[in-house]
Protein backbone atom coordinates (compact mmCIF):
# COMPACT_ATOMS: atom_id res chain seq x y z
CA UNK A 1 0.00 0.00 0.00
CA UNK A 2 1.49 3.23 -1.02
CA UNK A 3 2.55 5.29 2.01
CA UNK A 4 3.33 9.12 1.64
CA UNK A 5 4.97 11.18 4.03
CA UNK A 6 4.55 14.95 3.40
CA UNK A 7 6.10 16.86 5.70
CA UNK A 8 6.05 21.20 5.96
CA UNK A 9 8.71 23.50 7.85
CA UNK A 10 7.48 26.73 6.97
CA UNK A 11 6.97 29.05 9.92
CA UNK A 12 3.74 30.98 8.45
CA UNK A 13 0.40 29.19 9.81
CA UNK A 14 -1.34 31.23 6.73
CA UNK A 15 -0.58 31.97 3.05
CA UNK A 16 2.74 30.17 3.03
CA UNK A 17 3.57 29.07 -0.59
CA UNK A 18 5.81 26.10 0.21
CA UNK A 19 3.16 24.75 2.13
CA UNK A 20 0.12 25.49 -0.78
CA UNK A 21 2.61 23.76 -3.35
CA UNK A 22 2.84 20.50 -0.74
CA UNK A 23 -0.66 20.92 -0.12
CA UNK A 24 -1.32 20.35 -4.17
CA UNK A 25 0.76 17.67 -4.19
CA UNK A 26 -0.66 16.12 -1.00
CA UNK A 27 -4.33 16.36 -2.60
CA UNK A 28 -3.76 15.19 -6.17
CA UNK A 29 -1.14 12.18 -4.41
CA UNK A 30 -4.76 11.41 -2.30
CA UNK A 31 -7.20 11.54 -5.39
CA UNK A 32 -4.35 9.17 -7.30
CA UNK A 33 -3.99 6.94 -4.42
CA UNK A 34 -7.09 6.39 -2.69
CA UNK A 35 -6.33 3.35 -0.61
CA UNK A 36 -2.66 5.19 0.75
CA UNK A 37 -1.20 6.48 3.77
CA UNK A 38 -0.51 9.70 4.44
CA UNK A 39 1.26 10.95 7.01
CA UNK A 40 2.14 14.64 7.67
CA UNK A 41 4.60 16.25 10.17
CA UNK A 42 4.98 19.87 11.05
CA UNK A 43 8.21 20.81 11.47
CA UNK A 44 7.23 24.27 12.50
CA UNK A 45 4.60 23.62 15.28
CA UNK A 46 6.39 20.22 16.48
CA UNK A 47 9.79 20.88 15.89
CA UNK A 48 12.06 18.38 16.09
CA UNK A 49 15.06 18.26 19.00
CA UNK A 50 18.49 20.01 18.11
CA UNK A 51 20.93 16.73 17.75
CA UNK A 52 22.27 16.71 21.49
CA UNK A 53 25.56 15.00 23.58
CA UNK A 54 22.53 12.67 25.53
CA UNK A 55 21.69 11.48 21.82
CA UNK A 56 25.47 10.61 20.36
CA UNK A 57 26.72 9.04 22.98
CA UNK A 58 23.53 7.73 24.06
CA UNK A 59 23.12 5.74 20.37
CA UNK A 60 27.13 4.25 21.48
CA UNK A 61 25.69 2.84 24.47
CA UNK A 62 24.47 -0.65 24.98
CA UNK A 63 20.37 -0.31 25.38
CA UNK A 64 20.54 -1.36 29.08
CA UNK A 65 23.21 0.69 29.76
CA UNK A 66 21.57 4.01 28.62
CA UNK A 67 20.93 6.96 31.38
CA UNK A 68 17.82 8.16 31.33
CA UNK A 69 18.59 11.01 29.14
CA UNK A 70 20.16 8.83 26.71
CA UNK A 71 17.45 6.66 26.05
CA UNK A 72 15.26 9.05 26.30
CA UNK A 73 17.13 10.56 22.83
CA UNK A 74 17.34 7.29 21.36
CA UNK A 75 13.45 6.94 21.59
CA UNK A 76 13.33 10.30 20.12
CA UNK A 77 15.33 9.69 17.00
CA UNK A 78 13.93 5.66 16.89
CA UNK A 79 10.64 7.68 16.02
CA UNK A 80 11.41 9.94 13.61
CA UNK A 81 13.75 7.36 11.63
CA UNK A 82 10.67 4.71 11.59
CA UNK A 83 8.69 7.58 10.28
CA UNK A 84 11.22 7.64 7.20
CA UNK A 85 11.47 4.02 6.81
CA UNK A 86 7.73 3.16 6.72
CA UNK A 87 7.31 5.97 3.88
CA UNK A 88 7.85 4.76 0.10
CA UNK A 89 7.17 8.51 -1.22
CA UNK A 90 7.96 11.74 -0.17
CA UNK A 91 7.37 15.32 -0.14
CA UNK A 92 8.74 17.76 1.65
CA UNK A 93 8.68 21.64 1.59
CA UNK A 94 10.97 24.10 2.81
CA UNK A 95 11.11 28.15 2.92
CA UNK A 96 14.18 29.85 2.76
CA UNK A 97 15.51 32.11 6.19
CA UNK A 98 18.32 33.94 5.49
CA UNK A 99 19.57 32.64 2.66
CA UNK A 100 19.39 28.42 3.84
CA UNK A 101 17.06 26.27 5.14
CA UNK A 102 14.58 26.79 8.21
CA UNK A 103 16.82 25.47 11.78
CA UNK A 104 13.93 22.44 12.07
CA UNK A 105 14.79 20.99 8.74
CA UNK A 106 18.37 20.55 9.62
CA UNK A 107 17.62 19.56 12.95
CA UNK A 108 15.20 16.60 11.34
CA UNK A 109 17.96 15.78 9.07
CA UNK A 110 20.67 14.81 11.85
CA UNK A 111 17.55 13.10 13.34
CA UNK A 112 17.53 11.22 10.22
CA UNK A 113 20.95 10.52 8.26
CA UNK A 114 22.83 7.19 10.28
CA UNK A 115 25.00 5.89 8.51
CA UNK A 116 24.72 2.29 7.90
CA UNK A 117 21.34 2.11 8.78
CA UNK A 118 19.63 5.36 6.92
CA UNK A 119 22.30 6.98 4.88
CA UNK A 120 24.90 5.31 2.25
CA UNK A 121 26.55 8.88 1.72
CA UNK A 122 25.33 8.73 -2.24
CA UNK A 123 22.57 8.08 -4.47
CA UNK A 124 21.68 4.78 -4.48
CA UNK A 125 22.61 3.52 -1.24
CA UNK A 126 19.86 4.71 1.83
CA UNK A 127 16.73 4.33 2.85
CA UNK A 128 15.36 6.62 -0.46
CA UNK A 129 16.97 4.82 -2.90
CA UNK A 130 14.64 3.94 -5.47
CA UNK A 131 11.45 5.99 -3.59
CA UNK A 132 10.23 9.22 -5.36
CA UNK A 133 11.35 12.23 -3.08
CA UNK A 134 10.04 15.74 -4.29
CA UNK A 135 11.42 18.86 -2.37
CA UNK A 136 9.56 22.16 -2.53
CA UNK A 137 11.54 25.19 -1.89
CA UNK A 138 10.23 28.82 -1.85
CA UNK A 139 13.00 31.26 -2.30
CA UNK A 140 11.84 34.86 -1.46
CA UNK A 141 14.02 36.22 -4.18
CA UNK A 142 16.02 34.74 -6.85
CA UNK A 143 19.55 33.56 -6.65
CA UNK A 144 19.84 32.92 -10.80
CA UNK A 145 22.67 34.21 -12.88
CA UNK A 146 23.17 37.39 -13.24
CA UNK A 147 20.97 38.03 -9.68
CA UNK A 148 22.25 40.64 -7.59
CA UNK A 149 22.54 37.85 -4.81
CA UNK A 150 23.79 35.34 -7.21
CA UNK A 151 25.50 32.13 -5.28
CA UNK A 152 23.59 32.63 -2.59
CA UNK A 153 21.08 29.95 -2.61
CA UNK A 154 22.40 27.54 0.44
CA UNK A 155 18.93 26.06 0.26
CA UNK A 156 18.80 23.98 -2.15
CA UNK A 157 22.14 22.68 -3.06
CA UNK A 158 22.55 21.34 0.51
CA UNK A 159 19.31 19.47 0.38
CA UNK A 160 20.31 17.66 -2.80
CA UNK A 161 23.37 16.33 -1.03
CA UNK A 162 21.48 15.89 2.29
CA UNK A 163 19.15 13.83 -0.04
CA UNK A 164 21.63 11.96 -1.87
CA UNK A 165 23.39 11.27 1.62
CA UNK A 166 20.29 9.05 2.23
CA UNK A 167 19.84 7.41 -0.85
CA UNK A 168 18.03 9.66 -2.60
CA UNK A 169 18.20 8.36 -6.72
CA UNK A 170 14.50 9.71 -7.69
CA UNK A 171 14.52 13.42 -6.80
CA UNK A 172 12.94 16.63 -8.19
CA UNK A 173 12.98 19.76 -6.91
CA UNK A 174 10.59 22.20 -7.15
CA UNK A 175 10.88 25.73 -6.56
CA UNK A 176 9.02 28.59 -6.96
CA UNK A 177 10.71 32.34 -6.75
CA UNK A 178 10.37 35.94 -5.83
CA UNK A 179 7.44 35.23 -2.87
CA UNK A 180 8.87 38.24 -0.85
CA UNK A 181 7.39 40.23 -4.20
CA UNK A 182 4.37 41.02 -2.75
CA UNK A 183 5.57 42.29 0.34
CA UNK A 184 9.05 43.90 -0.25
CA UNK A 185 8.78 46.91 -2.72
CA UNK A 186 12.33 46.49 -3.91
CA UNK A 187 10.69 43.46 -5.75
CA UNK A 188 7.41 44.35 -6.72
CA UNK A 189 8.28 44.28 -10.60
CA UNK A 190 8.78 40.75 -10.14
CA UNK A 191 4.98 39.73 -8.67
CA UNK A 192 4.18 38.23 -12.33
CA UNK A 193 7.36 36.47 -12.22
CA UNK A 194 6.31 35.40 -8.79
CA UNK A 195 2.85 34.13 -9.96
CA UNK A 196 4.12 32.70 -12.78
CA UNK A 197 6.61 30.25 -10.69
CA UNK A 198 3.77 29.47 -8.30
CA UNK A 199 1.35 28.43 -10.83
CA UNK A 200 4.33 26.67 -12.50
CA UNK A 201 5.38 24.55 -9.20
CA UNK A 202 1.46 24.26 -8.34
CA UNK A 203 1.02 22.33 -11.78
CA UNK A 204 4.24 19.98 -11.64
CA UNK A 205 3.35 19.23 -7.96
CA UNK A 206 0.03 17.61 -8.87
CA UNK A 207 1.92 15.74 -11.73
CA UNK A 208 4.64 14.75 -10.03
CA UNK A 209 2.34 13.12 -7.43
CA UNK A 210 -0.54 11.41 -10.27
CA UNK A 211 2.10 9.76 -12.53
CA UNK B 1 37.21 48.23 27.00
CA UNK B 2 37.51 45.56 24.30
CA UNK B 3 34.65 42.67 24.79
CA UNK B 4 35.13 39.36 22.83
CA UNK B 5 31.81 36.87 22.27
CA UNK B 6 33.16 33.12 22.26
CA UNK B 7 30.82 30.73 20.47
CA UNK B 8 31.19 27.22 20.86
CA UNK B 9 28.37 24.50 18.76
CA UNK B 10 30.04 20.98 19.11
CA UNK B 11 28.73 18.53 20.77
CA UNK B 12 31.07 16.99 22.62
CA UNK B 13 32.31 18.02 25.92
CA UNK B 14 35.48 16.43 25.37
CA UNK B 15 37.90 16.21 22.88
CA UNK B 16 36.50 19.12 20.25
CA UNK B 17 38.15 19.98 18.05
CA UNK B 18 36.03 23.18 16.53
CA UNK B 19 36.50 24.12 20.53
CA UNK B 20 40.06 23.49 21.02
CA UNK B 21 41.02 25.58 18.30
CA UNK B 22 38.41 28.51 19.68
CA UNK B 23 40.26 28.03 23.06
CA UNK B 24 43.36 28.57 21.78
CA UNK B 25 41.95 31.75 20.36
CA UNK B 26 40.87 32.49 23.92
CA UNK B 27 43.49 32.21 26.07
CA UNK B 28 45.71 34.62 23.55
CA UNK B 29 42.98 37.01 23.62
CA UNK B 30 42.78 37.19 27.52
CA UNK B 31 46.82 37.04 27.61
CA UNK B 32 47.06 40.20 25.32
CA UNK B 33 43.44 42.18 27.04
CA UNK B 34 43.87 41.61 30.51
CA UNK B 35 41.35 44.51 30.91
CA UNK B 36 38.80 42.74 28.36
CA UNK B 37 34.86 41.30 28.61
CA UNK B 38 35.09 37.78 27.70
CA UNK B 39 31.50 36.63 27.02
CA UNK B 40 31.37 32.54 26.23
CA UNK B 41 28.21 31.39 24.96
CA UNK B 42 27.84 27.43 24.60
CA UNK B 43 24.96 26.67 21.77
CA UNK B 44 25.35 22.97 22.65
CA UNK B 45 24.03 22.80 26.10
CA UNK B 46 21.83 25.73 25.98
CA UNK B 47 20.56 25.73 22.18
CA UNK B 48 18.89 28.50 21.08
CA UNK B 49 14.97 28.19 20.13
CA UNK B 50 14.16 27.44 16.85
CA UNK B 51 12.56 30.34 15.17
CA UNK B 52 8.90 30.26 15.61
CA UNK B 53 5.87 31.81 14.36
CA UNK B 54 5.42 33.30 17.81
CA UNK B 55 8.65 35.72 17.19
CA UNK B 56 7.92 36.10 13.85
CA UNK B 57 4.56 37.92 14.65
CA UNK B 58 5.40 39.14 17.93
CA UNK B 59 8.26 41.15 16.38
CA UNK B 60 5.23 42.49 14.17
CA UNK B 61 3.02 43.44 17.16
CA UNK B 62 3.46 46.84 19.44
CA UNK B 63 4.34 45.20 22.73
CA UNK B 64 1.63 46.30 24.63
CA UNK B 65 -0.55 43.79 22.37
CA UNK B 66 1.87 40.78 22.58
CA UNK B 67 0.56 37.57 23.57
CA UNK B 68 2.63 35.93 26.72
CA UNK B 69 4.38 33.70 24.26
CA UNK B 70 4.81 36.64 21.80
CA UNK B 71 6.91 39.14 24.13
CA UNK B 72 8.93 36.11 25.51
CA UNK B 73 9.78 35.00 22.36
CA UNK B 74 11.05 38.86 21.49
CA UNK B 75 12.43 39.01 25.11
CA UNK B 76 14.86 35.54 24.09
CA UNK B 77 15.42 36.68 20.79
CA UNK B 78 16.59 40.25 22.39
CA UNK B 79 19.29 38.42 24.64
CA UNK B 80 20.42 37.20 21.55
CA UNK B 81 20.73 40.81 19.57
CA UNK B 82 21.87 42.41 22.66
CA UNK B 83 25.06 39.94 22.93
CA UNK B 84 26.34 40.39 19.65
CA UNK B 85 25.46 44.14 19.43
CA UNK B 86 27.70 44.76 22.78
CA UNK B 87 31.03 42.55 21.75
CA UNK B 88 33.36 44.05 19.42
CA UNK B 89 35.13 40.91 18.73
CA UNK B 90 33.95 37.21 17.89
CA UNK B 91 35.36 33.96 17.76
CA UNK B 92 32.74 31.05 16.51
CA UNK B 93 33.75 27.56 16.30
CA UNK B 94 31.38 25.59 14.41
CA UNK B 95 31.84 21.98 13.49
CA UNK B 96 30.53 19.71 10.62
CA UNK B 97 27.44 17.89 10.86
CA UNK B 98 26.05 15.91 8.02
CA UNK B 99 28.05 18.04 5.49
CA UNK B 100 27.09 21.45 7.18
CA UNK B 101 26.85 23.09 9.94
CA UNK B 102 24.92 22.04 13.28
CA UNK B 103 20.81 23.52 13.19
CA UNK B 104 21.88 25.09 16.58
CA UNK B 105 24.35 27.22 14.39
CA UNK B 106 21.01 28.12 12.21
CA UNK B 107 18.54 29.00 14.77
CA UNK B 108 21.45 31.51 16.70
CA UNK B 109 21.52 32.79 13.16
CA UNK B 110 18.17 33.36 12.16
CA UNK B 111 17.67 34.91 15.94
CA UNK B 112 20.54 37.20 15.42
CA UNK B 113 19.77 38.35 11.67
CA UNK B 114 17.50 41.09 11.33
CA UNK B 115 17.11 43.04 8.88
CA UNK B 116 17.44 46.91 9.57
CA UNK B 117 18.95 46.65 13.00
CA UNK B 118 21.65 43.93 12.89
CA UNK B 119 21.77 43.33 9.13
CA UNK B 120 22.30 45.40 6.52
CA UNK B 121 22.56 42.27 3.86
CA UNK B 122 25.91 42.71 2.75
CA UNK B 123 29.75 43.06 3.99
CA UNK B 124 29.71 46.56 5.74
CA UNK B 125 26.69 47.38 6.53
CA UNK B 126 25.61 45.78 9.96
CA UNK B 127 26.56 45.52 13.61
CA UNK B 128 29.49 43.48 12.46
CA UNK B 129 31.34 45.87 9.83
CA UNK B 130 34.89 47.38 11.07
CA UNK B 131 34.70 44.33 13.94
CA UNK B 132 36.80 41.31 13.85
CA UNK B 133 35.58 37.97 13.04
CA UNK B 134 37.19 34.52 13.35
CA UNK B 135 35.55 31.75 12.40
CA UNK B 136 37.12 27.99 13.20
CA UNK B 137 35.60 25.13 11.34
CA UNK B 138 36.19 21.56 11.99
CA UNK B 139 35.80 18.84 8.92
CA UNK B 140 35.77 15.15 9.20
CA UNK B 141 37.19 14.86 6.12
CA UNK B 142 38.36 17.11 3.17
CA UNK B 143 35.93 18.76 0.33
CA UNK B 144 39.27 20.19 -1.39
CA UNK B 145 39.26 19.99 -5.83
CA UNK B 146 39.80 16.55 -6.12
CA UNK B 147 38.39 15.13 -3.22
CA UNK B 148 35.35 12.69 -3.71
CA UNK B 149 33.17 14.90 -1.91
CA UNK B 150 34.46 18.40 -3.54
CA UNK B 151 31.72 20.47 -3.54
CA UNK B 152 29.76 19.11 -0.54
CA UNK B 153 31.29 21.70 1.76
CA UNK B 154 28.05 23.26 2.49
CA UNK B 155 29.39 24.94 6.28
CA UNK B 156 31.96 27.46 5.05
CA UNK B 157 30.02 28.61 2.07
CA UNK B 158 26.70 29.70 3.74
CA UNK B 159 28.40 30.45 6.70
CA UNK B 160 30.89 33.68 4.96
CA UNK B 161 27.46 34.79 3.31
CA UNK B 162 25.52 35.04 6.69
CA UNK B 163 28.17 36.90 8.44
CA UNK B 164 28.38 38.74 5.50
CA UNK B 165 24.53 39.82 6.14
CA UNK B 166 25.46 40.67 9.34
CA UNK B 167 27.87 43.77 7.76
CA UNK B 168 31.32 41.50 8.73
CA UNK B 169 33.89 43.01 6.74
CA UNK B 170 36.99 42.10 8.79
CA UNK B 171 36.21 37.85 9.08
CA UNK B 172 38.98 34.87 9.09
CA UNK B 173 37.92 31.44 8.60
CA UNK B 174 39.84 29.04 10.43
CA UNK B 175 39.25 25.43 9.27
CA UNK B 176 41.07 21.85 10.61
CA UNK B 177 40.28 19.22 8.08
CA UNK B 178 40.27 14.97 8.46
CA UNK B 179 39.23 15.26 12.06
CA UNK B 180 37.61 11.64 11.95
CA UNK B 181 41.25 10.35 10.36
CA UNK B 182 41.56 8.83 13.99
CA UNK B 183 38.25 6.91 14.31
CA UNK B 184 37.29 6.64 10.55
CA UNK B 185 39.68 3.34 8.88
CA UNK B 186 39.51 4.98 5.15
CA UNK B 187 40.93 8.30 6.59
CA UNK B 188 43.68 6.52 8.44
CA UNK B 189 46.04 7.55 6.17
CA UNK B 190 45.33 11.22 7.04
CA UNK B 191 46.19 11.34 10.42
CA UNK B 192 49.37 13.51 9.58
CA UNK B 193 47.13 15.92 7.53
CA UNK B 194 44.87 16.53 10.46
CA UNK B 195 47.50 17.00 13.24
CA UNK B 196 49.20 19.44 10.85
CA UNK B 197 46.15 21.20 10.04
CA UNK B 198 44.92 21.39 13.66
CA UNK B 199 48.72 22.92 14.81
CA UNK B 200 48.64 25.55 11.92
CA UNK B 201 44.84 26.20 13.03
CA UNK B 202 46.02 26.84 16.57
CA UNK B 203 48.75 29.11 15.82
CA UNK B 204 46.89 30.87 13.01
CA UNK B 205 44.24 31.48 15.83
CA UNK B 206 46.60 32.23 18.68
CA UNK B 207 48.05 35.26 16.46
CA UNK B 208 44.63 36.42 15.25
CA UNK B 209 43.82 36.90 18.63
CA UNK B 210 46.75 38.59 19.81
CA UNK B 211 46.77 41.47 16.80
Amino acid sequence: MPHLLHIDSSLAPEGSVSRGVAEAYAESWRKHHPDGTLTHRDLATSPPPHLNWALVSGGQTPPEQRTPEQAEAVKIREEYLEEVESADEYVISVPMYNYAYPSTIKAWLDQVIVMGRTAGGTAGDGVLAGRKVTVITAQGGSYAPGAPKEGWDHQVPYLRHAFEALGADNIEFITVVMTLSKVNPALAAFTDVFEASRTAAEQTARDRAAA
